[in-house]
């Protein structure tokens, strides 16, 4: 456990960074209690509350367990908290006095918890810090993309057992089941991670034949059936068949960062049909490959994926079915599955270097299937490299 | 799947509930947008919202999939939506004007969101509905009853399934990851629902000896060690030996409804000391059992858990290591692991007819191990009957 620790050396340089921004936005401290976020800057997931002032001292508050938060955060500072009511003088001793502006992630802190907020500091006006924390957990360090490329080995091996473990007649939701345990094995923490209300990522994305082309509530090419209406996405009870498609869209977390990748089994031969389409999802993966450069623009990226998928003869299929398309052709990853930056319609922002992004383009077949390839990738100033490393074959039984 | 859609009488029935409570409220709509509840009042987890006006016809509104959602909800009036800002018009053509008081889920919706609301309904007073539907949802009826016993057959299933996987040398985390196939082979699906901003739950808490004992984050007598700080609850990498407590607890979700229930598997002889804790454990739930009546004093049953653990002699050990305690020794489950009500301290409240608790009376010894039971209930006017039935003898290999 003690390699997992984060070390000092990220936690400092993640906090100047954001006391950085915070004077720049003019916001005298960030209260951070959104668990991705105190992680990133703690190094702890502990039930706390991390306030980092634009200028001076951070400290972090810890409801339960302290002792845990003092070994896990390379923090120096940190106190004892029974309740946020508890906070403000905390604060007060900390800074000397209360800030007048206080970031605080309102893309994600629910309407009580910031009226509590506004109770405990009346003087302060409480303003968005949300975006200046996601764009500095877009920016990985070398320590991050480590832990992501361990997750990227996790599913090289797993999805190498997965050969071994489909049967015909298997049920997609077993399949799923399977591949998590060959994964938990290997310290796959289970959940991933979403920056959001209502949407739930998970890992038993197993899709066979026509289940590939089920839509669903998500913002993706293919939903699946899933269990019952209560959790629609993703595997449901129906039994793979030979020469069929199994499009499986598995993320691994490993130490808290998340890899998505996706690759296509097939018992027996899969028909010529999918396989050509197969090829034309790898091609427009080299398309954004090639393009994905600090500084590129990522609606212009995803246009020319538009303009490649029409050339290639699959403008029906690429991202959806005709009326269901997704408008995404890759979404940023890390700490969640959501991140920045996306490569979506437009989308007029430019890519920087040291960015993680999973690329998916897919192809749906009404009625049919599914194919497609999906890779996580690091963008930097001298290329892209995949952190993602298992064959890129079509996964045959 | 037919079998699993939420039955037509099932629906009305809930929506003719919350509008009374509306009109007690002073509330002339409630906008249903968080997924859990939008599943109870609709039928439906697609990506919509539901407009329920105090009195007249409710309007589902629907963003992706709205022939999924259709299919799903019994409910007649379905519209397709293309985002937050469409929601004016299709309320005004449905109700005939503007609602002046409308109810959102406040605990969990984010503050960014409901500026968004308050922007689209300048004039209307945004109140809190979340009490009111967290009321509403705590009584179970029949419907929902039975998705829950069939989760806690699932439960009987998995648990001993459990006796032939596990074996001395076998990591926390690979026997919860068995544990979690065998119960997705039963549909089971995957994801323990938590009404919160940061608390997660989560299937894999198998705990041995020492790991018992470790303290994290969440409210609960045991956290585990987990797999790194950025998930530190849980089952993590140590090897399971033998004589010595294995507490797993372990939440099955059918249908969407959950079950929650705690057993101790031990590889050989489990040590006396471990026994009679056990003992004292299931004791302590016939307790609650026979104190569990509608219109009984939640507060008042915790306390007389709390003095009979003296009286038997574990005071110490009871509810968690001392300066560690949780204070419930009840939660309510339904379609989220943490419902209402709770039996805990200072929580005045009075048990209803038709709620379903898990009980769970845990013991903890610093540094060695934990034990107990947990059972999840259906508490009526007739008397208490378990939902989670599998075998409560301590489960030996």
């Amino acid at each position: 456990m003690q390699a997992k620790y984060v070390p000092s050396a990220e936690i400092e340089n993640r906090i100047s960074r954001l006391q950085n921004q915070l004077i720049e936005a003019k916001i005298d401290a960030a209260l951070i209690i959104y668990k991705m976020d105190l992680f990133y800057f703690s190094g702890t997931a502990q039930n706390a509350s991390l306030f980092v002032p634009a200028e001076g001292k951070p400290l972090l508050m810890v409801v339960r367990d302290i002792d845990r938060a003092r070994k896990e955060s390379p923090l120096p500072e940190v106190a004892p908290l029974d309740s946020v009511l508890g906070i403000p003088d905390l604060v007060q001793e900390q800074y000397g006095r209360i800030p007048h502006r206080i970031g605080l992630e309102l893309d994600v802190v629910p309407v009580r918890d910031y009226l509590r907020y506004q109770r405990i500091f009346p003087k302060a006006k409480i303003v968005d810090s949300a975006g200046i924390i996601k764009k500095l957990r877009m920016i990985k360090s070398f320590y991050e993309v480590a832990q992501m490329k361990r997750a990227g080995e996790i599913g090289k091996i797993v999805y190498e057992k997965g050969r071994d473990i489909l049967r015909e007649g298997m049920s997609e939701i077993e399949f799923g089941g399977w591949l998590e345990l060959e994964a938990k094995k290997l310290e796959h923490e289970g959940l991933l991670r979403v920056r959001s209300l209502n949407y739930e990522a998970y890992t038993w994305h197993v899709l066979s034949g026509p289940s590939g082309s089920i839509v669903s509530q998500a913002e993706s090419p293919m939903g699946g059936a899933g269990l019952s209406p209560a959790f629609p996405v993703g595997a449901g009870t129906r039994k793979i068949q030979a020469h069929e498609p199994v499009l499986v869209d598995f993320g691994i977390c490993y130490n808290g960062y998340i890899v998505d990748q996706t690759r296509i089994y097939c018992i027996g031969d899969l028909p010529e049909k999918y396989v050509k389409a197969y090829e034309a999802s790898c091609k427009i993966e080299e398309l954004v490959l090639d393009g994905a450069r600090p500084g590129a623009s990522a609606a212009a990226i995803f246009e020319k994926t538009v303009q490649y998928a029409k050339e290639l003869g699959y403008d029906e299929s690429y991202l959806g079915i005709p009326g269901r398309k997704t408008t995404f052709v890759a979404h940023g990853v890390g700490l969640e599955i959501n991140e920045i930056p996306f490569i979506a319609k437009g989308q007029n922002v430019f890519l920087e270097d040291h960015t993680t992004i999973a690329i998916e383009p897919k192809m749906v077949f009404s009625g049919e299937g599914a194919v497609g390839i999906e890779n996580t990738v690091l963008i930097t100033d001298n290329g892209v490299e995949k952190l993602t490393t298992c064959s890129e074959e079509i996964l045959q039984i």
